[in-house]
Parts: structure tokens; sequence; C-alpha cells
């Protein structure tokens, strides 16, 4: 890796997150979970929805939540500053509606609103903080073992030390001009939302994204009729090892044309680790791409203007 | 309109599937919904969970179903074929965790197998069966009034007499050989997915697709950066009627620079016909970018072939 920056600190901070303590009492009674929050925050009720399956999760990025809403849901609103426009409103709605609720965030509004709250560490990007703000779900569901945090810190401390594919990666997206098209696999299509994310956010780039098998049944079509192999940088993120699964994707190369610069499989034993391996993976490559962009993978000044422009 | 051909035919139909008499009976005891289904058969299920609020309604695009699948569990098996893979392994999955199951479809395994079956026309594409499939979902929840089916059936015909508007978006798009970004609006992610998969299967081409106001929280740092009006051709379809919500549309294009090239906002006084509305504009749009490009918009045969090769 070349020299440190603001931006890379940050990124060499998920190994420890993994280890934060941060918890919760789900109440007793409780039936479902929803998941209010937005960008770098919301994407953690979506990567717990698809790693915790005991009860129903659904994520809610919105101003209000949906009519079901009662006292035997529980609503977790997420928000890494504690002051996002929608999660506030989505908290509001959610004492409104009689649901019992929980906060994870820094601070701000929500971190001191009445309702229980693990308070995560200050001072980062939200998008860098997605281990602080997940393990207290994890840990209050006893969703995750030590033996996985053990596995996943080593997993990601490896990623830290050695990410020469991520960079060789960011070098072919950007000596290429291409526009990254990322595809996860099933029930993980927050892997490839998050690098969709990531590109936008650290980048500077919009992104395609989809997930298999869903893809196979709409993007199929267009893949094989306009793939270009020079204007798209197709890669494939295998979390699964389902072989239905696996089958498609060199199914999907053979009938469209369209072949993969990467396939990357997930390292790790477990469903939590291997989301964990190709998130980070995909925050380097995206950090890359920001220092060969000439971008500043930290601005988010025109989310910070529109913020004021909406007051 | 120009000439007929056999896709007019099928886009014509959408208005009187409206009418589609089909249910069936939602088994007491029932405190959640599954419903399986993937790619023209799974948008139905996406839609329904944002326009029924009554009991927490999951969508699953996969060969498995979720842990907490149990006999207090509706999954409705949505396929138009019945012969989906992921969806009768889905079907399967749920005969085995003990869930309540009813099928939707216009007959195949599914049809055919020990459940309640709501059998829908056969002969379509299934795309274009979007109201066959959703309306015995609506009509079992009792989530749809006679005078609501009316309006939306008014404001289709209305469509499918001019249909001028979406020619033109069309022309724009193919004149400069642009790639469609479409943005919706909170709830209702799921019609700039269907916008986007119309595109995928109809026009042949790739798309961007999102949502207000998670948009904000990540496309608007790329959309400063990168959008670049020849290249792009971004519109917004709005259904909502929340202040928040549209004030962000234009405030988007104040702080990026990028202006809609439309803002299309749903006619009707329903959730239900405003989406049915702009799911229709968007089947127009990609059915005449289709002919402009000189593309069969019902040729599904990449798809076909895929299925072949996963046997």
């Amino acid at each position: 890796m070349g020299s440190r920056d603001p931006f890379t600190e940050e990124l060499l901070s998920l190994k420890d997150q993994v280890y934060f303590p941060g918890t919760f009492k789900v109440p007793a009674g409780i039936d479902k979970v929803i998941i209010a929050g937005m960008g770098g925050s919301g994407i953690v009720g979506r990567l717990f929805s698809e790693l915790y399956g005991e009860k129903p999760v659904m994520v809610s990025s919105g101003y209000t939540l949906p009519e079901f809403t009662d006292a035997k849901t529980l609503v977790i609103c997420i928000s890494y500053s504690g002051n996002t426009a929608e999660t506030v409103s989505s908290f509001n709605e959610a004492k409104r509606q009689g649901a019992a609720v929980v906060v994870i965030s820094s601070g701000g509004i929500l971190g001191a609103a009445d309702a229980e709250a693990v308070i995560v560490p200050k001072g980062k990007s939200p998008r860098s903080a997605i281990g602080y703000m997940l393990m207290p779900l994890l840990n209050a569901f006893g969703a995750v073992s030590e033996k996985e945090k053990r596995e996943a810190a080593l997993l990601l401390d490896t990623l830290d030390g050695d990410n020469s594919e991520a960079e060789k990666i960011a070098a072919e997206i950007f000596s290429g001009s291409r526009m990254p098209l990322v595809y996860s696999t099933f029930p993980n299509e927050s892997i490839a939302y998050r690098w969709n994310t990531q590109f936008n956010e650290n980048s500077k780039i919009l992104s395609f994204w989809g997930s298999f098998p869903e893809l196979n049944h709409n993007n199929t079509m267009a893949l094989k009729l306009t793939y270009r192999k020079n204007l798209l940088y197709p890669i494939c993120l295998v979390s699964t090892t389902d072989k239905r699964i696996l089958k498609r994707i060199k199914a999907t190369e053979d009938v469209t044309g369209m072949k993969f610069r990467r396939v990357l499989k997930a390292k790790g034993s477990s469903p939590f680790s291997r989301a964990l391996y190709l998130i980070h993976l995909g925050d380097y490559v995206t950090y890359y791409l920001a220092r060969m962009r000439g971008v500043d993978p930290l601005d988010v000044s025109t989310i910070e203007e529109l913020k004021r422009a909406l007051k």
C-alpha cells in the first residue's frame, strides 16, 4: 500500500470494530424488526437482514414506517451522526405507532432521544463505521460467535496488510474510464449495493449493480446485446457456496459473451466474515480508484450542501 | 401510436388485467408474508410490499427461504410459467418449513403442485402479465377497491390511446445512445426497478436506478462529479405527495448540476393507480426504444439459452 492518508486510517479500523462490544436488550415479545437508516448507516440494516434469519428484518429508507409497525415491532434507528432527517422522522413515527425503539448512533439528536441507545465512537465517516453499527445488532441477537469475530478480524487484517489486488482492480477500471458492473450472490445483495455506494461516495462515479440469480431474469438480455468490454468493468463477488448459483456465473458468461474481469470468492467460513471480507475489499478498490481519479474519498461536500438546501 | 405488432397487443391488455377476479383465502393466524419470485414475476411481490402495509411482506429472489419461515408464514410463490427453478425450489422449501403456501401461475409445475393456486391466463410474456399476478394479491388482502380499479383502468386506457410522450422520451434516449438513470420516490422503489428491468428486457440496454431519498446519501456525490448530460438520460418518476421528498428533487438538481430530462408525476388518486400509471408509461418507453434500436422487445432467447445451459 502507498503512503497513508486520513482515509487509509479510516479503512484500517474495520478489523478492530469487529470487537466493538456495543449491544442492547431485545425486548420480550418482539416478533419483527424494522431497521430505519439511510446510506452508509442504512447499509448496516440491509446487511444484518441477510445475516440474521430468526426473525423478519425489514429495512426502511424513508421518513415514514409501514402501517404494521406496532408494540410487537422493534424499530432500530441507525444514524451515525444521529441527525439524519429521515431517521429522526422514523424515530418519531416509531414512538407514535407504539413500537419498541433502539438507537445506534455516535450522538446527535437520536443519541440524546428518549430510547435505549448504543453510542458508537465518534469522528469517522459513517461508511467507515459500518462495523461499529453492525456489531451491536449481531451481539444483541446472538448472531455472531467469538470464533467468527476472530476469523473476520484476521481476514480484515490480512487485507489491510496486502490489498494489492484491490489496487490492480482500481487501475484496470481507471485505465479505460470503465463503468463498474458489480454482481453479488443471493442472499447477499447488500454486498453489491455496498460496492455501488462506495463507488459513488469514495470514487465519485456511478456503477451498475445486481445479484445472482435475480439478474439472470433481466440483465441477461441487455448484457448479450449491449455489453462492451471497453466500457464496462464486470466483477462478481461470490459469498455463496450454493452450487445452483455458482453454476450460473459461468453459464451467464457463456450465453452473453460477457467475461467477468474478476470472480472474487469470499474468504472465511461464516456468512459474517465472508460478507465483511468482500465489503472491505470494495472499500480498498473504491479508495484506490478515488486516488487515481484525483478525488478526495472523504469529500461529501455535495451531500452537506444538499442538507443545507433542504433546511 | 404506430402500427401494431405482437408486443403492442401485450401492452394494451394491462387495463383489462386490473379487473382480473383471481383471489385466494388468506389462512387464519398468518402474521407475515413471503413472496417468492424472480424477474418479471418477482416484481409483483416488490410492488405489493409497497402497496400493502397491514402485515410484513418480504420478497425472496433465490432458491431458499429465510429461517423464520414457519406455520404462521404465508409463502406466495409467483411464477408466470410455473416452472422457474428458483421459485419451484422455494415452494419445496416452504412446504418443508411448514408454511402455508399459495401459488400464482399460468400453469407448469407450480400450477399443478399441492397447494391452493390462482391460475392466470396463459400465453403472455411474464412482464406483460404483471396485472394478472398483482391483482390476486390485492384482492386476497382486500387492498384495492372497485373505485381504485376503475380509476387505474381509465388511466391505463388513456395511456394506451396516447403514449406520444413515451415515444418522445424513447427518441431522446435513442438519439444520443444515452444511458437511462431512473429514480422513483419512497416507498415505490419498485417503480424505478421495473423501468430498469424493462430497459433490460425490452430495449436490451442497461440502466442505472435508485429512489429518493436514499439516493441522496450516495449517488449525489457521483452525480456532481461525473454527470455527463450527453451520456446519461436522468428521469424522475414521482409517485409520492410527501413534500419532504418532493423538495429533494429540485435541491438535488441544484447542488449536482444535473437536470432531469423529465420529472414525471403520477396521475391518479391512490398509490395503486399511481404506481400502475408510471409502470405502464415505462412499458411504452422501453417498447419504443426497442423499436428504434431495431431489437425485438419480446425476444428472451438469451434467457432461454441460459435456462437450457443450467439443466
